[in-house]
């Protein structure tokens, strides 16, 4: 690639310009595969004490003028080549603008002070919302999540890596990898290598029990974790942030335990192993271990207040505890927080399996990792669960009519389906029948390839409703006959989980694993 | 009070003032009998929500406004009464100036963005500066704290008090108590109102370990703390807070750790009772007390980032770990804070001993404390221990010559006096002999202040230091033949301080203690 164009056309060439284009130079010459973008991002940020010094409106008065010299290029109608290395540079430098500002870079608005920071990876206009507090689209059809790959700098799971996790464990991919729900990654080629090689790694995932009321959406992760934990045989942590949601929400901490407990009991339904699983409550855990609060502690050393503004928005009106929080949730990420399992070991890999809107923290974590001498944690991302009103937002328990809870009856479910499923199908029959529904924004179709066991079936319905041949309500009734057993079988299995069993999951103890 | 003389006067009622007005006056009518300066600020702070929406130019101007309008009152002579309430509304506006800009208010400098924000109580221009991490006076004499306890609205430990602290323990009052040491105090008087109903109270202290090497002007607060303990026989809880040091300073976790265990076997050597006292260490008992992680986040939920910059001075570069610390400092304010020791009580009542330095800590706590329905700590604040080289700084470990070790041999106290204690005594023995010495700036006489136990011996050395009669020389003997036998003592008491023992004292525990 060649980076001189910018510099030849270029109508300003500040001070911060100049010294900046040799690390631009360097840091995409780098490739590691896959995983160039963040590489790029890290190499910039470690590398460019010069960007730390330049005040906003230098970095603003950059970034304006290649965005000049990318318009020019493309009117002197240079090569594609010209245009991607120009292009290329102006992405970089926003990154940059944004990392030292906490500001999207929004031509013809200089920087300003005091302004509200957003997410590192911040959506531009008309593009979809996406934080660990709220995830929205314009589009029906939901989040557009191949953007979303580029914008966070992750990798897109594709047919190869699927493949190669099939061959290795000797098992038909889950559905949500065969469909791609879980989408997107980071480093699950090295999670595969050391498997190969027979190191060991382990699972983290979590959630933050905000209400007794679980929906078939907060299942997604639990579902492919315990398949990762059956077919890769690995022990796993779950980690219950009910000091997230203390902070966060108008709860009492009684309150938040309360939830807790209830929250794992629907998790340990989903059938974990409780030899190899440890679930552990925050408010229970950081006072159950000096190695867990040692490792928050090291990460909160490393991390500023500027970098939490930048990667979650946090504004100088926030409590203390939500800006140090993020260290919280980083810690699981590193085996030493668990001696009871790992002993002092800090290099057993650690893959954690989520929705995407959690990777703001796991960015975070990623970026402190190496600095105090810790693995890379690797992820794999899930899209959202959709509304029942439709995938512009993702399924929510405080809006129970866009839900389907764990506690409905078969009744409710098949009442909900039919009442508020949003439908691709047409306003009359005769229509539909003639021009057929469209299965890419109707959520009964949708929540059938997250639920709908058989490929062939799927792909049936698929071309029936598309066709015509499937009216919506025999769309509806499909997911009915689907989702009602499914949920009947969790609160069966529910009821088998005494107490006992959640003191048992819940008590810091050694796990039995190979290696 | 009337404050209409500032509104019939003003030039300037911005929209901001307007909506304040009716604040200033609702705040400034309470008066709750020696925290009235507390109580306004605490009060204003509540209720004024257009205070967070004005801009801080707007809050400058008005500011500025009401300068003017003090200055005019003056000018057309005014009676004491006008002057005095327009001054009241300019002080109390400058307060929310401070609290909103994170900035003191300067004539002729507006608001600044980006400017590292001071403490809450910040010195004005010649002012002393005291925080929890600098300490300095331009006079000889050290921090003027007549004037501390006005900017910092405490009260003035007083004969009445020292009477009374005498009369209720029938004890003499501890030398510290009857020569203003321990100078400055909040709601003492509540904690004597307990005593003398036989509630319970217990005693809170500590220490940042930040290197093995404790020099004498560490022991104040522990030697004042045991004789609490004994006069009062009361349950002690001793706070290391090696997390604070690992995250301020350049050192490993390991470090600390062992710094900390030194650093208790020195607090043991003071003399206190194993059946009374836990000592702990934030990085092991924050992870293994459940009940004192809860405290923490309960006060990191109710404290923002604009509370902590405006009284630490954080800023935006901080990490989290420094933002989120003050809330691990408060928590041990709260009984149900020591499950083990308190039950889950949370009504007993905590008194800190400590050097005012650490007052911005426990002014947030008090802050905090009944909004989280806890009760607030009272406190009993010391002056700082000089410097050899003068009372300008307090004592530093980092400065081997300022700084009189407990490891010290008597050789090197005799030395380290002789050579570095500050004199004030004249330049030659003739001049010293006809105009005499100056004990206020002298520091051997100030040590003497602190470890001579005989009041007449010391007085008469103040009077034959002052006429002429004692050289600085003899004056040093003095000193000299004091100190070496109490570190002398104090190493002899290490010596017996096994790892055992700093393991019992360590131990979360039940205590011995009535009520």
């Amino acid at each position: 690639m060649n980076y001189s164009t910018a510099t030849q056309t270029g109508t300003l060439l500040s001070r911060y310009y100049r010294r900046l284009l040799p690390l631009y130079r360097r840091s995409n010459t780098a490739t590691d595969g896959g995983h160039s973008e963040e590489h790029k991002r890290t190499t910039a940020a470690s590398a460019s004490p010069y960007l730390e010094m330049s005040s906003p409106l230098d970095l603003y008065e950059c970034v304006t003028a290649q965005g000049e010299t990318v318009r020019s290029i493309k009117a002197k109608k240079g090569s594609k080549e010209e245009v991607d290395a120009a292009v290329q540079v102006l992405l970089q430098m926003k990154l940059d603008y944004k990392r030292v500002t906490g500001q999207d870079y929004k031509a013809g608005c200089p920087p300003q002070d005091g302004v509200t920071p957003q997410d590192g990876a911040a959506p531009q206009d008309g593009e979809d919302q996406v934080d660990p507090w709220s995830v929205s689209s314009s589009s029906a059809k939901g989040v557009d999540y191949e953007k979303l790959i580029v914008r966070f700098g992750s990798s897109k799971v594709d047919q190869e890596l699927v493949d190669r996790i099939s061959r290795l464990t000797g098992k038909t991919p889950h559905r949500f990898l065969r469909r791609g729900i879980f989408f997107s990654h980071r480093d699950m080629h090295q999670i595969l290598d050391a498997f190969e090689q027979q190191k060991p790694f382990y699972l983290y995932t979590g959630r933050g029990p905000s209400s007794q009321a679980i929906h078939v959406g907060h299942l997604i992760p639990f579902i492919f974790t315990k398949w990762l934990q059956d077919v890769f045989d690995v022990p796993l942590v779950i980690q219950l942030t009910d000091d997230e949601k203390y902070l966060w929400k108008d709860l009492t901490l009684e309150e938040c335990r309360r939830f807790t407990v209830e929250n794992a009991r629907d998790i340990i339904a989903c059938g974990f192993d409780v030899n190899k699983t440890f679930i552990f409550s925050d408010l229970e855990y950081m006072g159950a271990s000096p190695a867990f609060y040692r490792n928050v502690v090291k990460v909160q050393k490393h991390v500023t207040f500027n970098q939490v503004k930048g990667i979650f928005g946090f504004t100088d009106s926030d409590c203390i505890g939500k800006i140090s929080f993020p260290a919280i949730q980083a810690a699981p990420s590193f085996s030493n927080s668990f001696p009871q399992i790992f002993g002092d070991r800090k290099d057993v890999q650690c893959l954690i399996p989520c929705a995407i809107d959690q990777d703001p923290y796991f960015r975070m974590t990623r970026d402190v990792a190496p600095r105090i001498g810790y693995l890379k944690p690797a992820l794999l991302h899930s899209t959202f669960f959709p509304a029942l009103q439709g995938a512009q937002t993702k399924m929510s328990a405080s809006d129970a009519n866009s839900t389907i809870f764990l506690t409905d009856t078969p009744k409710q479910i098949k009442n909900k389906v039919n009442k508020h499923a949003f439908s691709g199908g047409k306003d009359t029959i005769e229509e539909h029948r003639k021009l057929g529904g469209d299965p890419d924004v109707d959520v009964s179709f949708m929540y059938l390839t997250f639920f709908l066991e058989d490929d062939e079936l799927l792909e049936k319905i698929r071309q029936d409703y598309s066709s015509g041949a499937m009216l919506t309500g025999e769309l509806k009734k499909s997911l009915i006959d689907t989702l009602q057993p499914i949920i009947a079988e969790h609160q069966e299995k529910r009821k088998h989980v005494t107490d006992d069993i959640v003191q048992q999951f819940m008590t810091p103890r050694k796990l039995h694993f190979s290696c």
